[in-house]
């Protein structure tokens, strides 16, 4: 196992009607002036956006607005919001909605202190050093940086999708109730339910040995999902699934299935790219990406593949031919994916085969090689974007 | 699933050589001058303790030390602590041992800015309001308290042990490295052993149906320690087996595999009776009492236990007879108790039969039941007592 650190200070307060409890929470946590930064309309027609105001009138705190967060987030509502909060005296951004309007949420909340341009920190690497307390109240499990450090941008001028992480930009406290979730659609449903997946696969092929302990966390958020999601697609009222779903989402990103060894990440990277140019659901993205990118690497740890067949998906191991249960499992994923309506090709995805060699300039390998349980160079990227293109079921 | 909050702040520095970033980490959190709180001689020979004082010295932060914390830790040594605290002006705790020295110095903590008697707020409910922060230096996998809010103290004018949480006795930060634990005599190890799969089983016989991220999170818990424990038992220095108990240790603990649902912890409570009168190790009370207590409640939920024999155990699921998988299970568990050297009956733990009624009234229900996954009155204490009285495997 590999040395490491994990922290997760997020105080988690999950269940129904908790959003009543946002003043409070706020207060605990020292706002005083708070921005409520939320997307679309549905918080509003909801009544959700009201139940939150009146909850931080009930606290007496004095709060401004920011709505209209798209999906994939972009940097000119951020300087907005930053503009706002500066303006305003805001002390503490409070985000109502899913992945995209948290991470518009850090992009404000690290902005808001720095003399520069908030996009510095966006896939530079440069340390956040000084950020405002965000609090959330979750509408999507899906993204889970409701309890993780990361926010994914776009910028608009060249759709560049880009990063950061910071223990900084954890939130204070993010409010999970699961009822808030069962008015979605059931395509987004879907969508967070694979990208929560495609959190924990990114953890789970390492090329660290014997961390057996991250191993069976990672299989018991799979095992979650594969066994809730078709109860959610079946009945989108489900509670108990959507609960179980929803804390799943938390746990699978906030690092405790990923601790003590080395992770990939490349099946993110390369989606990035995909919705970036197409602007297409990044959870859709994924499952088109990540099993094609599973294939590819496959013969790099065939054993470990045929691990996940066999936990995960419930295969039969064949011991005379383990990558005839590696690829069982690859297999399996994808079925499971057509079953609760993802897109598995560049076709059912919008997204077209002669754009290959855009994606992979955009993702600027150069003559280098992108890190991770495989090394990528430029040539390995677009035979996955091409497996990715034509693949089926 | 139930309403739950979850809050696991604590800062988790983990793996080799990692006590040596102790100063940097107690200034970080706020320590100008510390009471190194340790247990037995063997932190002193290890030459840890040296390694800890270097490195607070290299910060220039000040500390007075207090050792001679006792398995099952007396009230005695903490009213010590809080006398040495308040006349040296003490601001941080930091507790270099086992659960034992964790739990002593969350006393201490609690104690020091408190008026009136620190026992106060063991076993009466009253809240924490204020405490000192603590830090931790691990050196034995077993009690989750570098990860928890409870301190479990024996007041020893009769020997009456008693609990208190609060999110405030969580440590800032918990030093684990695996290194430590390599020395530890194998019969320690077996009881922190033990007492980590209890704190994962009390949490997973639960009344509370369709929670499954936490039914899997506990067997993902459970599987790696069924694997692990027989190979740090073979060969004490296997830093890999080391690493991956350890990490389960905390993860077993913080209640990441709790949320959600009601818990069980009459294992624990029957079992501080024996620890409390005997003096014996509490996981080698756990492997007597738990086993007997899964015997006798059993059939409030044979499904549940034939989960756990079948996803935890790999038994094979019987289908015309589930009470048989289930009592496989409970079976699989004594034999794996026996495998890593631990008693699991009255006699191999040194305890007598005929303090049974003894151990049923200081246990102190009366006319009344504790609560839990099956609801226990004094006779059924009895009885449980009785099963771990002649258990055999």
């Amino acid at each position: 196992m590999e040395n490491f650190n994990f922290y997760s200070p997020t105080e988690f307060v999950f269940g129904k009607e908790r959003e009543a409890e946002c003043g409070a929470l706020v207060k605990k946590y020292g706002g005083t002036k708070v921005l409520i930064h939320y997307g679309s309309g549905s918080a509003v027609r909801s009544g959700l956006l009201d139940r939150v105001k009146k909850s931080l009138e009930e606290q007496g705190i004095a709060y401004v607005e920011l709505g209209g967060v798209q999906p994939n987030p972009r940097d000119t509502k951020i300087y907005e919001g930053i503009e706002l909060c500066r303006k305003e005296g805001v002390d503490f951004i409070l985000s109502v909605g899913g992945g995209s309007c948290i991470d518009s949420s850090k992009g404000i909340a690290l902005g808001v202190p720095y003399e520069g341009d908030f996009w510095d920190f966006y896939g530079t690497g440069k340390a956040v050093e000084k950020a405002l307390p965000i609090g959330t109240v979750l509408t999507i499990a899906a993204a889970g940086s409701e309890g993780s450090g990361a926010s994914v941008v776009t910028k608009e001028d060249g759709m560049l999708k880009r990063d950061v992480g910071s223990d900084l930009l954890r939130p204070r406290f993010s409010v999970l109730n699961p009822e808030l979730t069962c008015t979605l659609p059931a395509y987004q449903t879907a969508c967070g339910a694979t990208d929560i997946m495609a959190h924990v696969f990114e953890r789970y092929f390492t090329n660290t040995k014997e961390v057996e302990i991250t191993d069976r966390l990672c299989e018991a958020v799979l095992l979650t999902m594969i066994k809730e999601t078709p109860r959610v697609m079946e009945d989108p009222n489900n509670y108990e699934a959507r609960a179980n779903i929803m804390w799943a989402g938390t746990v699978a990103h906030n690092d405790i299935v990923g601790v003590g060894r080395s992770q990939d990440w490349n099946s993110h990277g390369l989606e990035h790219e995909l919705s970036g140019l197409y602007d297409c659901a990044h959870g859709a993205g994924l499952a088109v990406v990540m099993p094609a990118w599973m294939e590819y690497v496959m013969q790099h740890d065939v054993m470990r593949f045929a691990q996940a067949a066999v936990r995960v998906w419930g295969c039969e191991m064949n011991f005379a031919n383990p990558e005839a249960t590696a690829k069982e499992g690859i297999a399996a994923f994808r079925k499971f994916l057509v079953s609760i309506g993802m897109p598995i090709n560049f076709e059912q995805l919008g997204a077209k085969e002669e754009d290959i060699p855009k994606l992979v300039e955009v993702l600027g390998i150069g003559d280098g090689v992108r890190g991770g349980f495989m090394e990528l160079n430029a040539e390995d990227v677009a035979n996955i974007y091409k497996i990715a293109a034509h693949a089926t079921v």
